[in-house]
C-alpha cells in the first residue's frame, strides 16, 4: 500500500454538502480496488479538490474514483511525507 | 484562522530527508506569520510537494514559506473539508 494524493479541477462552487457526498460515494466503492480515501479538501473558488488515499496503485485510485462518479485528474503518488 | 493547501512544483528527486528539513524550517518561522504548517506529502518522481496548513491568510502562507526559503508556487484556501 502507498499513499496517493490526487486532485480535481473544475469543482468551482462545491459546497460542504456535496463534498461530504462525493466522499461517501468514495467510501461506498473503495473496498472493491483495495483503496482507502482519508481525506479530501476544496477549494470551491478555484475549483479544486484534493484527496488523499491509501491504495495499491494510481490506478486502483483511479479506478475507485471513476466508480463513484468523477474521475481524478491527475493522481500523484506521494511516498514521502511529514 | 483557516486552512490552506499549497503546492510546490520541481521538486523533482526530492529525498525524505530534504522534506524534513524544508518542513523543519517551515515549523522555525511560521509563528512569526500566525501560520501552522500541519502535513506536507511529496511526490519526487513528479516533483510536486503539497503542504496543508492553518493559517490567517493565503499572504501569510506565502510568506512564512518565503522566509523558509521555498516559496510555494500555488496557496490554495481549501474552507471544505472531510
Amino acid at each position: 500500500m502507498a499513499k496517493f494524493m490526487d486532485v480535481h479541477h473544475g469543482m468551482a462552487g462545491i459546497t460542504a454538502e456535496q463534498l461530504k457526498q462525493a466522499h461517501a460515494a468514495d467510501l461506498r466503492v473503495e473496498a472493491g480496488e483495495g483503496v482507502h480515501f482519508e481525506h479530501a479538501w476544496a477549494d470551491p473558488e478555484s475549483g479544486t479538490v484534493y484527496c488523499l488515499s491509501e491504495a495499491p496503485s494510481k490506478e486502483a485510485v483511479q479506478r475507485a474514483h471513476n466508480l463513484a462518479g468523477h474521475p481524478a485528474d491527475e493522481v500523484h503518488p506521494v511516498p514521502l511525507s511529514v
